[in-house]
């Protein structure tokens, strides 16, 4: 048994590891098109803002680490250009022919575009960081342009703020973190500007005609689905390879996992494409398993993420009013503020939405902002997310609560039941 | 309509705001026989720590803004010392008879036993607080002892170290927290002695006879549940009042919230008695809306807690596994070690402790130790509980990553995924 997995940071790692864990004795071998492997991309901010200091500090193993302790071989610079299926085949850009018995394809995302002029840089992988810090360090730009204001923007926009370079930012749509969802994106814009970024919403871009010392492009991503197309594997609506709840293809035999391919939605039912490192590794958990044999479903997703802004935590899941209006629910939407914990215990300001449905009372979504205190309520919310959670259910959770780590009324509670008497009007 | 509730802390006052919102023209009168109301008791330890400088700041509420805002009437130093069902009257300790449509019975607990050496302690009220404060302040002790390994024996305990007195805690069971769990006592054990203070286990003790410059009596509550018993109520088997789902006691039109009544357990099913201030707000708003003639359900209690011992939090909800046992499950543990966050954000190490039922696969527990992430994880269990979430589900879920926050791989879902495997096993 050979199980080939094509991709080596996130879900291709995770898929090789769990593969491993239930069948010691299967060839695994992992293609990476990179130089490094297993490192972790959501950090790349943060080795421009400064708090990494190098990109090895990002790196969780190295390939020696996988090739000695779990027995996989890595193979990095190794693109895979093409993929027969009927004899069960991947070839490298090399020329190079491997057979598998199972393939993982887990070649995530690309910029949706290139970059054409020096001073136009990506955030996607370790190599567009290191030229991106490197090109501050030479230049010294004063002033910086950044297209989009999806995570990557704002954390970007964030950094080099730090930096001390004049910002502006420009978003395409009328929302920040693509979350359509006036109140956030208020809150959001509210924050950058008070450090000193200048946003323009609802003004798309041409990165490449921005002026500025130095322009980031972060305008979305696309998923690497074209090699796998090619191989008579068939894509979602969302452009994304389409997955079965096993994370297998239309390919008998071919799993994905990760940012290339769609998830289905644990509150719409609908699939999806939120390509989020979290969720790619959860994909490629499964992808592993059931490519060694196993049979195990993947739970789905809620789009749970957080995302520090100007030092502002700000986190989502599920769905906001206006994407579950247009799901075909009818939503009703609290908001409270609150503290994260006692005053005397230095408490920051809290604030939390929630979306339910008018008519199943069943929890839609939830946005939380804040400072340390919005991990604990998104990821409560996520849960009861998964758990298909009744609003009545959740303003009646049994929380912990003790001055130095939370508040009396948890403001998670208090939003909840704002909730329900806007429910029972 | 008049609705009287005995009882002016956290229990008696949720119910009587929750009462007005529901019935605006109801007379609300809450009698409480300390002289402050609305103060936070968890408050209390930080007070002998120095974290909060005076009681007023533990004060949520005045009286005044009772009676201004809610139209409540607030009498304090009153004292209900008989209760008449069959003629709905109350009888105050001066004499003074009360006539109510309803009764909130929201009396708390007390210490188990009266304090008779003046340098033995307690600390359940603002008036133990003080009086302790007090006596520290005019005798400079230079040794305590603390008799009882609660939460409030623990907290006492940590105040008096960082005050710099040498302690020396005793606990009369092998449990510390009220928690039958080898592991977390162990944990607890090691973090209070490298901090100081020495440790007696399974060592029950007269706190009156402990040599010690002052001595804190934590060795228990009992619920306030005599005069209501003598009027008739019926006691649940733990000795603290029985309540129906609706929090009513079994004398019609009287019901009961807080410290001094049974609740659901969630996951067992059955009345326990775990006195904790969000239980009792909680149960409070259900009790006050069924006095006003709603009709609605306690969820139920998960004896979810955090407490912060020696700078390490503490937390837990649900069953350990030696409850769980003695309940009839099956129980299943698992334990992990990871990062609160990302290591470049000094994310600090947290232990994860799972407990699930081997037949039914569903949580039972959990036990969380670690710093400012724990909250985020133990409420998610708590979640978890009240939906009665199998671990399968709860492996998958859908959490919030972002290097300042939290780790990739989240250190609950990771114990999740180690506690299915020891499932499947």
């Amino acid at each position: 048994m050979r199980i080939v997995v094509v991709g080596g940071v996130a879900a291709g790692l995770s898929a090789a590891s769990r593969a491993r864990r239930i069948d010691p004795s299967a060839e695994i071998v992992v293609f990476e098109k990179g130089k490094r492997i297993s490192y972790g991309a959501c950090g790349l901010p943060y080795l421009l803002e400064g708090q990494v200091r190098s990109i090895e500090q990002l790196v969780v193993y190295k390939p020696e680490f996988f090739e000695k302790e779990r027995n996989i071989r890595i193979r990095t610079e190794s693109e895979v250009a093409a993929v027969h299926h009927g004899r069960r085949e991947a070839v490298l850009a090399s020329g190079e022919r491997v057979r598998y018995d199972r393939l993982v394809w887990a070649a995530g995302a690309r910029p949706a575009r290139r970059a054409a002029q020096p001073r136009v840089f990506r955030l996607h992988t370790d190599e567009d960081a290191l030229r991106l810090n490197e090109f501050l360090e030479a230049e010294r730009p004063r002033t910086a342009a950044v297209a989009g204001g999806g995570y990557i923007g704002l954390e970007a926009a964030t950094a080099l703020r730090a930096r001390g370079l004049r910002v502006r930012l420009y978003e395409a749509s009328t929302a920040l973190l693509h979350r359509e969802d006036a109140w956030l994106t208020k809150r959001v814009t509210e924050r950058l500007e008070q450090c000193g970024v200048e946003l323009r919403l609802n003004e798309p871009v041409d990165p490449e005609s921005l002026e500025a010392g130095v322009v980031i492009d972060a305008t979305g991503l696309r998923p690497n689905v074209e090699v796998l197309e090619q191989a008579g594997a068939a894509l979602g609506r969302t452009g994304a390879l389409a997955v079965s709840e096993h994370m297998e293809t239309s390919l008998h035999g071919v799993f994905a996992a990760g940012d290339c391919c769609e998830a289905r939605h644990i509150v719409t039912g609908r699939p999806v494409w939120i390509p989020l490192g979290t969720t790619a590794n959860r994909m490629g958990r499964v992808a592993g398993a059931n490519a060694a044999g196993r049979r195990e479903r993947f739970e789905g997703v809620a789009g749970t993420s957080i995302v520090r802004v100007a030092g502002l935590a700000v986190a989502v899941t599920g769905l906001s009013q206006q994407q579950a209006r247009r799901e075909g629910f009818s939503p009703v939407e609290a908001v409270v503020e609150g503290r994260e914990r006692a005053r005397y215990f230095f408490g920051k300001t809290i604030a939390v939405q929630l979306v339910a449905d008018r008519r199943s009372r069943r929890l839609l979504g939830a946005a939380v902002i804040g400072d340390d205190g919005v991990l604990a309520r998104i990821n409560t919310a996520a849960a009861a997310l998964a758990a298909g959670m009744d609003v009545e259910t959740l303003a009646g959770l049994d929380l912990a609560y003790a001055p130095p780590y939370s508040a009396v009324a948890d403001p998670l509670l208090v939003c909840a039941q704002q909730l329900l008497r806007l429910l029972d009007r």
